[in-house]
């Protein structure tokens, strides 16, 4: 591989082994994050530390950027120390974020303006995914921008599925969470009846994770309620900023989306009792209130 | 093994390929079915027609029941030409259907009565399930008795759980079936909103199935969705029956489950539209009927 540079910004639960993986792949990084602190482990990995998201830009092949939310994406490309004031001429940005979008094709026209590329490259896989290199990756923008992404891309992920122009990416994440949303109810749901009526609920688990009932969340979600471990693999608070863009796309295009609208209502529990920052597994507390009960 | 026969009731969408299998596994097979024409297929390869589930009683080790509902499970054992007619003393009667708890435990309760001992093992994993013989199967009953079922269980089930005693199996099954019917209520709303903000539903399906989103409906139900087969793998109809006695039970225990009650609520304009007998994948067209567009 040439020597070629990644300018990351974000270095959240997800963006700390991501950009591990590209560092093992071969990649040079400049890094930049809002809190420097978190940046330490990787800049002893090897990753050069740069003062904001314009000095990244520079120099640099790849932009790829892993941050909360569609406000900290537009702050990152079009704020004043922002990528667009440092963009080189053919810079391929690369968005993994989950955010709007509108942000998603925004932020893409602005850097078109100014000679770059762009790609909407969110992802699904959680904390686990990222650790393993094993993320799916969604991605929107033009097929040629991907195929220049691909061995940048392929250091981080797995499946890794074109969905469209710009934008499509995003889309395709918000059904990602969509799906994960309501099977995350169903987990809750199932493990708070086997509670009720005096089964056993690592039992009930293990009888039908492998059948038909079988999903990511149970066989990864489910055994995290059962021994209480509610560190995030992926945030309640992150998930209801996902449900809020879906369910607001959703009205925009009228889809009745009475399910994932139910799951959200009931993560917001969840934020009105502090467990905001917890994993998205807490959804069974909520329950647990429901129910009057505890595992 | 020695030469043991099978009383077998029911030959429906699961129970013709479950024979096949215990046939291809060296067992006799007895059987008995109220439709006689649907058994013609089996007795062709081998198994022996009786005119009753008393006579398919007579001479069995084991006498397996997997009919529609409680009331045929009810009709099968305690009817006047039902299995306890004929039962000889130590015969094992194994019920792989899905009914009320409450009926596996009378029916048990019966069988021991006279002589005999009862295991509920209702299953998952649908008719491609029945046909790879890769069941995962829910028992409830005593250790001693599922050992001895167990060459038996094996020749149709890859994951054999025991979940308690007697009516444990059916309430397991009720975790599954909430679990089936809210993830099938995800893929719905994922398919709906791809169509209605203009992403290719395949793609979408082929982009997120291997990720954080996926599960057994999503991989198994999203592309009959979209190819329009809506054959039955499980039909509405069964469906909805289980989710009544998952909805009853939980009543009874007052446990809340909004997201399956919901998705009982939806299938039920599957049945006033006729839809019934289709899969539950049929479930689409509910959702499609709710947003105005087709898939």
């Amino acid at each position: 591989m040439p020597d070629l540079t990644v300018g990351w910004i974000g270095t959240g639960i997800m963006g700390v082994p991501m950009v591990r993986h590209v560092l093992r792949a071969g990649f040079s990084v400049n890094l930049y994050t809002r809190t420097r602190a978190r940046a330490d482990v990787l800049v002893s990995s090897g990753a050069n530390w740069c003062a904001s998201a314009a000095e990244v830009a520079r120099g640099s092949q790849f932009v790829v950027s892993m941050v909360p939310d569609s406000p900290d994406v537009e702050s990152a490309y079009l704020g004043p120390e922002g990528v667009c004031r440092g963009l080189a001429f053919g810079t391929l940005c690369i968005d993994m974020s989950t955010i709007s979008p509108e942000t998603a094709r925004a932020v893409s026209a602005e850097i078109g303006r100014r000679g770059g590329s762009f790609l909407d490259a969110p992802v699904s896989g959680g904390k686990t995914g990222a650790e393993a290199a094993t993320l799916s990756i969604m991605v929107g923008g033009d097929e040629a921008d991907l195929r220049r992404a691909e061995p940048l891309l392929r250091a981080m992920g797995k499946t890794i599925v074109h969905c469209g122009p710009v934008g499509h990416g995003q889309l395709t994440k918000l059904c990602n969470q969509i799906l994960c949303g309501v099977n995350l109810l169903a987990v809750c749901e199932a493990m708070i009846f086997a509670k009720k009526v005096g089964l056993d609920p690592q039992t009930m688990l293990q009888a039908v994770s492998a059948g038909a009932a079988g999903s990511w969340a149970l066989s990864n979600l489910g055994p995290r309620m059962i021994s209480r471990d509610f560190a995030p693999m992926f945030m309640v608070d992150l998930q209801q900023k996902d449900l809020r863009i879906a369910l607001q796309t959703a009205k925009e295009t009228s889809a009745p989306l009475p399910g994932t609208a139910l799951a959200s209502q009931l993560l917001s529990s969840n934020q009105a009792l502090g467990e905001g920052r917890e994993g998205t597994q807490a959804l069974i507390k909520t329950l647990e209130r429901l129910a009057g009960i505890n595992l």
